[in-house]
């Protein structure tokens, strides 16, 4: 059935979607969702999800297309476009296997992956694979093999014979900004540290979002390559570049209902080391009430889980647990948090103690992986580094090949400060509070907005004193932070 | 955040939709598929889903809305749309807890269905609540608490102190126009019967498809309410009008998978019973290798259920099972199938025993359980209805109700005989088979298209005698047919 194509002036990014009339896809016998191999003479046909509309502008002779497939399909006005059914691709079988609990194989979950990334499947067909991973869960095989698959269906970033390092953070930790200072400690080394990040989600800020105070984030993989290639680091957003592009759209289905299948969890984390060929890895698993792995025991299962993916990946895997109680930095939000970095790697007397010696020891624990430090030795070197004041220089040269930002950081305009009712020690910080009275006041999309904690565990503080001072670029996004209990950010005892 | 609105010529059926540049969505802190609340000055606000594009042609300071939202929320050219972020529906938290095994109460149940019909739940959503159903099941209870929630919270037709009967058929039987024949019978004793039925999705005709070639069958709820009152019966769409509309929308997401939850196809067959008030349900339940229900065990665990759920509505609920093994009449294909009612209803010499036995069994039930036949005396008085003319005549009133279709019914222009190629008897039809026959000939949107089979189970045949004939209303989807094992239809031996 030929059908004249109409353009829809709409992007909907990277899904193919053609319209139908609903009296034409009755007779056409389409159902909503339902695919469709589009074709014009003389150009390759294209797979669509066929959507169904009840608007009389679209007639029934006509066919819908987004910007996107138009262009794809490489229409031009008047062009008629041959429209025929498709049939339902075999990973939607496989799909409701692992629904029925079936183990699935590789060549399954292959297939499923690569119909992920190839459009062939609806975000409904991709949430019902995620909803059996979640309830069923992925045993180590389906781990690997999905690891893998999304690897292989993704664009890498490949490098012979060479050291590639990596390190991840089971995220939830506020200000914990290690990554900016372990990246140019140990890429000074001559170590490939080819690393990307998320931006925030529910956080104040994420690296990619602290990082891009300061340098342009969103990189092409090719040059990513170059950068390696000339400075040995690069600290980039992995949503700017199609490394593991299947996890990408698999986490979009995983929002809504915020869905963490941990095999999943554990594929989207280490298939995103594997498709930059780091073959060292260092996981950081911060352990507290109010971050993902709230005890040692979970912490320990994953821990398991991570080694054996691994050893099958063939990287050497290690993974550390650390203080998940309070946020790293003092910084929150993304200027504040560069403001901290920047401190540290500059050796400022008034850096953050711990970010600067949670960094040092992530670092240290680095080089002896990759055999640059002997066992034991790796953080005296790292901090040797550091303190010559080669990370800092090896941190301005990464900055430069990704594109140096020219703003100036500073915290916003508008601040308050709020202060103790009693004197005692602080006993508690609630992360929880400190990203959502943050997020109120404009981070991340504000970079100047956020919070300054003056205080952390352990301190003494006076009747009177600051805990912390909040920060927004208006007035008004200021007050909005009062919704909040802000006494209840710490807890004085 | 005030944005200026855009209108996309395009309507998306019932959901609400804006359309935020990546840019603006960003700085709003907005994600795919998160939910912002929209607001004219004066005018009341509106829910809606926010998709994000990357096109250019929609600026940072514009907000695209498709056409439906555009009305909704009774948009001016030119008007400023006031933009906040909504928070996701609470449901969204029960939908998790069922994915997670735990059983849902009434009122969380009742959150779902009502987030569902008034669009606050995505496709998404609705997919991870059918896969929590579909892994965990229903129980008694939630299966009721479901049914409950799926008639209040869409139309009802409510009929006082009157006998309201109605009958349903598991699906899977291809010619099986019971229905047709019952309704005509039973309501022309006075007893109303408000009968919705659904189009084919994957078989070559629908009882709504069939009854489409002799009357309307789009009808809305106060006119299907006057039919009643007016003739006592009707043969509408289901589709067409809004009783059970939540149930509509979760068939749309588990049709990609052809994901049936027992409890909610329970809930979704006696929701659309309870939605017309009937009080009088007869449940027709074929066992067969190629229909739903392949065993009679099977066919037990389901009527127990059917019963249960009968109950618990205040239903009076027969289960019957019957033979699945083949078609039912000799016609395929809304008019041929057509032709076989009006047969039996007209009493022909040449009308299709089993359909006309099938039909007066099952009319007959229901007059006793109406209470319109002593006991065993259903199926004579049935007989009787039918012999006297006053079944037609019913059928007429019905059809003239509805409103007529003038065309005539007809087998379409070409046809194809498929002869056995050998002597012997009829040991099987293969369902499956027919239906991809008469669908790949053209039924249902054609509704000349589809098979006459001339010979059924147990029937002898001579070499040579033709066994079924395929006809299309085009020479070209006639010769598609032959795509088919056209000699596999039929077991001879």
């Amino acid at each position: 059935m030929k059908l004249n194509a109409t353009k829809i002036p709409i992007k909907v990014g990277n899904k193919y979607i053609a319209i139908l009339n609903e009296k034409r896809a009755h007779f056409l016998d389409f159902h909503e969702g339902d695919r469709a191999i589009l074709k014009i003479k003389n150009k390759p046909a294209l797979r669509v999800i066929v959507d169904i509309t009840k608007n009389s502008e679209l007639t029934e002779n006509s066919i819908g297309l987004y910007e996107d497939t138009w262009e794809k399909l490489g229409v031009k006005y008047g062009d008629d476009i041959n429209v025929s059914i498709a049939e339902k691709p075999i990973s939607t079988i496989y799909i409701k296997e692992k629904l029925n609990g079936i183990k699935l194989s590789k060549e399954k979950i292959n297939k499923i992956i690569e119909d992920v990334v190839s459009d062939n499947l609806s975000d409904i067909e991709i949430s019902y694979f995620v909803a059996g991973c979640y309830v069923h869960g992925l045993d180590d095989q389906e781990t690997v093999d999905l690891t893998k698959a999304i690897v292989e269906n993704g664009s890498q970033l490949k490098f012979k014979n060479r050291i590639v390092a990596d390190k991840h953070c089971i995220g939830g930790v506020p200000g914990n900004r290690t990554t900016m200072i372990i990246i140019p400690i140990v890429s000074a080394t001559g170590i490939a540290m080819p690393k990307t990040s998320s931006r925030a989600i529910t956080s104040p800020s994420g690296t990619a979002d602290t990082m891009e105070t300061l340098a342009n984030v969103v990189v092409e993989a090719p040059k990513l390559k170059k950068i390696i290639e000339k400075v040995g680091g690069f600290m980039t957003w992995g949503g700017g570049v199609d490394l593991a592009a299947a996890d990408d759209k698999m986490i979009q289905v995983r929002n809504p209902l915020s869905l963490d299948p941990q095999g999943m969890l554990l594929a989207s984390i280490m298939a995103k080391k594997f498709s930059v060929s780091a073959n060292r890895v260092l996981i950081d698993i911060p352990i507290g009430p109010q971050v993902k792995i709230n005890s040692k025991k979970e912490g320990i299962v994953l821990k398991k889980r991570f080694l054996k993916l691994g050893k099958a990946l063939g990287m050497r895997v290690k993974v550390i647990f650390t203080n998940g109680d309070e946020p790293i930095g003092h910084g929150i939000g993304p200027n504040l948090e560069a403001m901290d970095v920047m401190k540290v790697l500059r050796n400022e007397p008034d850096s953050p103690k711990e970010l600067r010696e949670k960094s040092l020891e992530m670092a240290g624990m680095l080089l002896e992986m990759c055999d640059k430090a002997l066992p034991f030795r790796g953080k005296a070197m790292a901090t040797k580094i550091l303190n010559s004041g080669k990370a800092y220089e090896q941190m301005m040269r990464i900055i430069d090949a990704q594109g140096r930002k020219k703003n100036t950081l500073r915290p916003g305009k508008f601040s308050k400060a709020i202060k103790s009712l009693k004197t005692g020690k602080v006993t508690s910080i609630n992360n929880a509070l400190v990203s959502h009275v943050a997020r109120t006041a404009g981070a991340p999309k504000d970079p100047t907005a956020g919070m300054y904690l003056h205080k952390k565990i352990g301190d003494k503080v006076l009747k009177g004193e600051p805990l912390y001072t909040i920060y927004a670029d208006s007035e008004e996004r200021l007050s909005y932070t009062s919704e909040y209990p802000l006494q209840k950010v710490y807890t004085i005892q």
